[in-house]
């Protein structure tokens, strides 16, 4: 094992606790959550509470007790730059709005990037205590088992994950709803991105689209899904891009041809991001 | 307590007996769910496996020994007459494609009808152990827990569930996404359509609709919605009627109107239904 396994290997085994720490304590607001104050960011449907900003002050404290030099992005309050060539990209709670709705479908999900990478994906579901996580050439696990995509699965004999967010119009998610079933595909959307991405990495969902998103709600999972065996967009993470919003599009071996067209995603795309 | 609401009390405690033994081995399926030959109705996207066909069949004997003379309508066997005017209306594992993909969106619902009306509603959800059940003028419950809709929450500050099947046109479903993100909705689709419209009941989605479904996805839960203070659309369930699929929507009071608008249903409909 070489320094930058080594490096990398330290940071998946602070991110697992932490993830399972985390988890645990949005758990606890979640049980309470009828006492939670709901604030909303501009859009109505937009919604934090003070458990998405608890959950991420404590990965910031553990992360910085554990690794000071590395940079940290989180949904809730920003980027703060680093010094080791590691960032840590986290989203405390994603899925915010099935959360304060009762929903089970929310995750906590934690990703390490390094030279644009995605080296560490951590994502933990405290509803179903379920823990998915990998590190860059160490395959990927839900709960300790190992995840491996079935290349027969397409978009016409399983479910494609989408999501949407008030940065793309009414009319196109409605075009991707009907290109995806117009092609023999069925759909889900759980309300949680990080969470369908996981299940694509357990070949729960064949693949996930979702026209615009950051890299704190895809990190975890395109780190995750890459070990499982599928295939993911890259995402434009240089500098202080890593804050703005891409496409995200990730899918199991059978699926990714399908998805690309259906999302309008060529070669030139690809090799851009 | 009058002889019908004894009759009612009666099938009621077993109905949520039956939910109960029925979800467990439905669970015991799921938890093997890798060595399930999976079949397809014609559909690709249409799936059935003998674990829908063992349920439903411990459901009916369970009936048949407690009320041998109610009728039985189930998913997978059809209807078989009865001359108590009682006829138990069943989805022995509603959310079968979440199911095989090893999601947890998934339930057994079980209602029965008088006079055309669901006057027990039971649905259980065996990965989350919640037990939602009504039953005519006596309220619904979660887990034995009260359930009553907040008439502040509206399409614009909560989510909505929506489904679709290929009954439809892909453009209709898109069209309904649109239109509803358009009216500042949100939508969720978790994949069973009996257990949204528990989420409806326990407020946690403001309305659920579905363009096209069948008395067995929807009878438990519009007996659940209509107990914890929420409107549904009236369900054509005369004789052979029953056995046929309708539009399904269901609100809490703040969404009624805006949901009618987007499903294209008027007075009329509600009158003819």
């Amino acid at each position: 094992m070489n320094i930058h396994e080594r490096e990398i290997r330290d940071r998946h085994a602070l991110a697992e606790e932490i993830a399972l720490a985390a988890g645990k304590v949005a758990f606890d607001y979640f049980s309470k959550r009828e006492t939670l104050v709901i604030e909303t960011k501009g859009d109505p449907q937009d919604v934090v509470s003070i458990a998405d900003r608890e959950v991420e002050n404590l990965i910031r404290d553990r992360v910085s007790h554990g690794f000071a030099e590395d940079g940290f992005l989180g949904e809730e309050y920003g980027l703060v730059g680093g010094s080791s060539g590691y960032t840590w990209v986290v989203d405390p709670i994603d899925g915010t709005s099935p959360f304060v709705s009762g929903m089970p479908n929310w995750c906590v999900s934690i990703a390490v990037v390094h030279d644009k990478v995605p080296v560490v994906g951590v994502i933990y579901v405290p509803c179903h205590d379920e823990l998915y996580s990998a590190s860059s050439g160490q395959g990927a696990t839900l709960n300790g088992k190992p995840l491996s995509l079935d290349p027969k699965k397409t978009i016409r004999n399983a479910l494609t994950g989408i999501g949407a967010n008030h940065h793309v119009t009414p009319a196109s998610v409605g075009k991707i709803v009907s290109d995806l079933l117009g092609a023999g595909g069925n759909f889900v959307r759980l309300g949680s991105g990080a969470l369908m991405l996981a299940y694509v990495a357990a070949g729960r969902l064949v693949g996930y689209y979702e026209p615009y998103m950051h890299a704190w709600d895809c990190f975890g999972g395109y780190c995750i899904v890459k070990e499982a065996g599928g295939w993911h967009l890259p995402f434009p993470a240089e500098g202080e891009r890593l804050t703005r919003g891409a496409p995200v599009l990730a899918a199991g071996p059978g699926a990714i041809e399908d998805l690309q067209r259906i999302a309008g995603i060529g070669a030139g795309d690809i090799a851009a991001a």
